[in-house]
């Protein structure tokens, strides 16, 4: 019995090693590790670290810094670029990420409880980052709202997020706009929960989610997006104009997140998003 | 193309009028018939009627009065006692039934939308309905709030009644009394979409109910039941005093009805409740 233990618990911690591929370091000092910057002290403090190795399979992910301590976690796709100060994210490849996931899992039906996502974000150069891409729809998503189900343990999540705010480079012909993509209802479409819905009309697209135009990007300049979730609402405000204002009633047993970073939905290539601002506040009002 | 369309619609015929073994019939006018009697006109007209073949399997069901028109339906299991003008619901067998589905799925969490079911009912002798009961519990459920899920499509439902009344035989010990079974969260703890739940503290009985002691029934009258669904709270008042308030937030998603007649938790015999009063209401506050 001692021996299948100790072998069960040397399988794992092997298989524990082989799957940490993701290393860190501020490579001799050129790259500033985003703790030390107090500027972005407050949100990571609140979140965790979700990020790909750049060099693995499809939708591969590591987390770092559970306890929201990142002390020694900087590396080539995440630092703060010493000049300007931007907390940096990059990530190559389709489906992989580099994102911070704020903890707090929040209701957002409650009349008196707000949950603020504030944002500065610039994109470094999505045409080129995605140049070599052949897939269908290339985009960059860099700020999610998720849902963790209708408990802190992920009883019955729903597997599409709130919300994405991507940059696409062409939709329907509306070339390097940012957009809202907000999921309108709380049906599971995909995998085994959505076997019996994924073929209704409202799991169709264009059902199933509502897209905003929030503008032509503009790439030489960051552009801020202040997300505020509470009282069955989600609002989005662009460079501080309301664009969305979105009904959320529909989702309001579930508890939901920010994230906030680069997935990428495009084949070979680097996406590069800069930070300027990023703060997590929660508020109650009466 | 056309055969095989022909085929399958023949096939669809026989196997609906294979299916259709509850039969209607007033005896020879011995029985009542509910649509008859105007105190049972208004529940009848807001309900369809879902009884089992009462000489068929565990579980089997069939639907009737799908509109509300209840010309016609009446039988030795669902009928108004001539003389005491009691709405009987009678039915043999386990996992059978004999119920009033009320059509209305409402939402339980708006803060001026109340439901109400108001009944006075007395059970037949249970004692002797289930003296030749060999199960571990034996019990007859006669007032329900369900759920149809998040939709009127019934899209996510959950598997397992809100609230079930029942007359329990005896509760460890404590025999013969009513008691209202609350559900305690809206998780999914049975079939295929339970599994990843079924093992975990959440939905182990004394967790995922809370049994409320309605007290020793009286067979030799009727009690009155009025359940108060709205603004997140459920209220179960017995003979006009308040036994049950039990706040039902988790549920607020979901679409809630309600159910009354006789549905049977034991083996070999037959249930029969006699409703004096059955009347459902929807009020709006303010």
């Amino acid at each position: 019995m001692k021996k299948q233990l100790l072998a069960v618990s040397t399988l794992l911690a092997i298989s524990s090693f082989a799957s940490a591929k993701v290393q860190f370091s501020d490579e001799n000092g050129t790259l500033g590790a985003p703790v030390n910057y107090s500027q972005y002290q407050s949100v990571l403090k609140a979140s965790e670290l979700q990020i790909s190795d750049a060099e693995g399979k499809k939708g591969n992910k590591e987390y770092f810094a559970l306890d929201g301590d990142f002390t020694g976690i900087v590396n080539p796709y995440f630092f703060v670029d010493k000049s300007s100060e931007a907390l940096v994210f990059k990530m190559k490849n389709d489906h992989l990420r580099n994102e911070l996931r704020v903890h707090k899992n929040f209701r957002t039906d409650l009349p008196n409880k707000f949950y603020k996502l504030s944002s500065e974000v610039q994109l470094v150069d999505p045409e080129a980052s995605m140049k070599n891409s052949t897939g269908a729809a290339n985009e960059i998503t860099f700020l999610q709202v998720h849902n963790k189900g209708l408990d802190n343990e992920g009883t019955h999540n729903v597997p599409h997020p709130l919300l994405r705010v991507v940059w696409k480079q062409d939709a329907n012909g509306v070339k390097g706009h940012y957009w809202a993509i907000v999921k309108n209802n709380a049906i599971i479409c995909k995998g085994k929960f959505g076997e019996k819905n994924k073929d209704k009309p409202f799991c169709h697209k264009d059902n199933a989610y509502t897209q905003y135009d929030l503008g032509k990007a503009p790439l030489d300049k960051t552009t801020a997006f202040d997300i505020t979730v509470g009282n069955k609402m989600m609002q989005i405000d662009v460079n501080g104009k309301t664009m969305v204002n979105h009904d959320i009633d529909y989702w309001r047993h579930l508890l939901s997140y920010f994230k906030a970073g680069v997935y990428n939905q495009f084949k070979d290539g680097m996406s590069e998003a800069h930070f300027y601002k990023l703060d997590y506040t929660a508020t109650e009002s009466k």
